[in-house]
This record gives structure tokens, C-alpha cells and sequence, in this order.
């Protein structure tokens, strides 16, 4: 059986820690000496920096429709420059946030038509998808919490995020091999540790790392 | 029956003399008190100009996906915030390039699937189309004979304007009863005289504008 695609992405609301359980996968790959390359979205291009910088300047007064193709100009560039070659040359990929986040926020969040929102990043995947999807799962109010001093979510209401927390756990439901989905009040090690455990029963050859 | 919708686009390539005609067109309804919007893509947005900002930047080195996906976020803004209150007043909108220069330029001209290109585009226009568009067509050689000294085209080849000619050519002939095709080598005062025949003959209430 062909092993799967080198791709994992973490998924999760702000606060819910999966840049760094994201960075301290990628830390125990390299340690062991496999090639990791560890991204994110928004911002892993040039274009992805301005995006982001656009979006933060104005964001609020944009329509979901815009802020949804400027995320996806982004991710295109991504998958041409940064996902497609790491991948060709046999790398791990390592993405915080790929196109679950879009479907989660722009869709379930902001009402988008999910079917469009499909068919526009079917167009710019081309088969570069996640094999293995870590959802960090938290409750909205625990996530703001978490963010305390932080400014990201402040203009966003309890409700928006309510539903996107929903969008993630129908996205889950629905690809139940691809997502695993984790508690992410768990003390950080353990969840390091299962991570690892998952990655290691979808990659066997990494056994021991 | 009902009056068509009053949104009037102008397509062709740089150096064709459309946005003139468009800018000639307007000045005419103005001047029989019609009040008409007269507005531009790229660029017709805050977010227009930055995405054309980006575009002469780096657009050498963005992937087409990219750089359709820019102009379509444009796009969705431009709409809901310029076209859609413009036509919801009344008003008619006089717009120098609209989707039809994605179809031509990143479908035909760089080779993007169209039906992708015309999948995204659904989702961002929900029903705002010209009932009326404006093809200035010119040799690609002349068109660059007419732009010397201006600096846009000098990335592209030769076969690439070539393929956005017959795209564009493609396109009025299949919407015959959208399109008007017109030679813009005529000169300007016989183009503007024409064009203004059609607008007539589409919204007789204007019979002798």
C-alpha cells in the first residue's frame, strides 16, 4: 500500500495551542532526521504577508467573499512555492491552518456556501490535501480566556466562534480517518505524546521516534 | 418587459481606447441628467488598488490561480460595495473591464480551466451582470504599436495577446446577444457615435441622448 501523502495540518480555533504542538512535531521529526518543513497559512508567502497585514488592517469591513479569495490567493501560492516542491522532494509537511480553516470560519462562520467554497480550493489544491488532521478541540469561552492580552478575536462575537467550533467537529465527523480530534486542555506533553503515537501508526517507518 | 439590467461593461485589450469610450459614454448619459456610475477593475476598491499594487510588484512570479483569485476578491468587493448600490439606485454602471478579462486574460491568455474560472465567478456575482459589453477589438500588434512608451505589456509575449484577442472573440461569440464587437481603429468620434446607437436601441427610454 503507497504511503500517505507527507501532509499534516493543524486545525483549531486561537488559543487552542497547535502552533506549538505543530512546532514540536516538526522538532521531533528533524530530531530524528527526517526533513520537516513547517508552515502555516496565512502568511507562509510574500503574498500571504500582505494578505494578512490587509486583512488585520481592514478585515472587519470586508465582505466574507473577498476575505475568503484573498486567503485563497494566499494558499495558492503556498501550495505552488512552498507545499508541492517540499512534498516532490520526499519532506514532511508540517501546515498550521490549510483550507479546514476556511471551511470553518469563512463557511460555518461566516456563513459561505460550503460547495462553493469546495469548488473555488478544488481549483488550487490539485490533490495536495492533508492526510492527517490534528483538530485541537476547546471551547470558545476557554479559548478566549486563553487569549487574554491578545487582540485577534476581540472583534469577532461568542456566536462566531460557537459556530466555527461546530464547522470543525462536522468536518471532523465527516473524515473520520483523516481527523483526529484532540481535547485541547490536555497538559501539553500529553498531547505531544499522542500526536506522535498517530503519526507514527499512519507512518510506520518512523517507529521510534 | 423588463428593462435590461443598466450595468454596461467595455473589454478589450490595453491600448484599445476603452476606458475613453467608457469615460465618453458616461459624460453623455450625465449630460441628459441619467445618473450613471463610471468605474474601473482592478482598482475600483481600496482593496482594488493594493491588489494592483501587489500584481505590478511580484506579478511576474505569482502563480495564475493567484493572481485570478486577487482580481476575483477585488471583484467581490467592487460589487457589493460599488455596483450593487449603484444599480439598487437606479443609477446606470458604466464599468471599463469586468469578468470577461479574467475569462480572456488568465483563462485563454494563460491557459486556467473555465470552468473553474466560471465557478468562482458565480459565487461572487450572484446575478450583477452587464446586459450590455463593449469588445474594442484590436490586433495585438497594434495595440502594443499604440501603448509605446507605456510600460504594462512589455512582460508578455506576443502569443499570449494573441490568445486573449481570440478569447475575447470566443467569448462574443458565444453570448451574440451581450456583445458588441467593434473595430477600434474607427475613430473615436464614430466609435462613441455607434456605442451610443446600441445603448439606444437597448433602453429606448434614453431615444435621443
Amino acid at each position: 500500500m503507497a504511503e500517505p501523502l507527507r501532509f499534516i495540518s493543524f486545525e483549531g480555533p486561537e488559543g487552542s495551542g497547535k502552533s506549538t504542538q505543530a512546532a514540536r512535531l516538526a522538532a521531533r521529526l528533524r530530531a530524528r532526521g527526517v526533513s520537516t518543513v513547517l508552515t502555516h497559512e496565512p502568511g507562509g508567502t510574500e503574498l500571504g504577508r500582505e494578505v494578512r497585514r490587509w486583512l488585520l488592517h481592514q478585515g472587519a469591513a470586508m465582505s466574507p467573499e473577498a476575505e475568503f479569495l484573498l486567503y485563497s490567493a494566499d494558499r495558492a501560492e503556498h501550495v505552488r512555492t512552498v507545499l508541492e516542491p517540499a512534498l516532490a522532494a520526499g519532506s514532511f509537511v508540517i501546515c498550521d491552518r490549510f483550507v479546514d480553516s476556511s471551511y470553518a470560519y469563512q463557511g460555518y462562520g461566516r456563513g459561505l456556501d460550503l460547495a462553493w467554497l469546495r469548488s473555488v480550493s478544488d481549483g488550487i489544491l490539485r490533490g495536495v490535501r492533508p492526510s492527517l488532521t490534528f483538530l485541537l478541540d476547546l471551547p470558545p469561552e476557554r479559548g478566549l480566556a486563553r487569549l487574554a492580552g491578545r487582540d485577534r478575536l476581540e472583534g469577532e462575537s461568542l456566536t462566531f466562534h460557537r459556530r466555527v467550533r461546530e464547522g470543525y467537529r462536522s468536518l471532523a465527523q465527516s473524515e473520520p480517518e483523516r481527523f483526529v480530534v484532540l481535547d485541547a486542555e490536555l497538559p501539553e506533553d500529553e498531547l505531544e505524546a499522542r500526536i506522535a503515537r498517530e503519526v507514527i501508526s499512519r507512518w510506520p517507518s518512523l517507529s521510534g521516534f
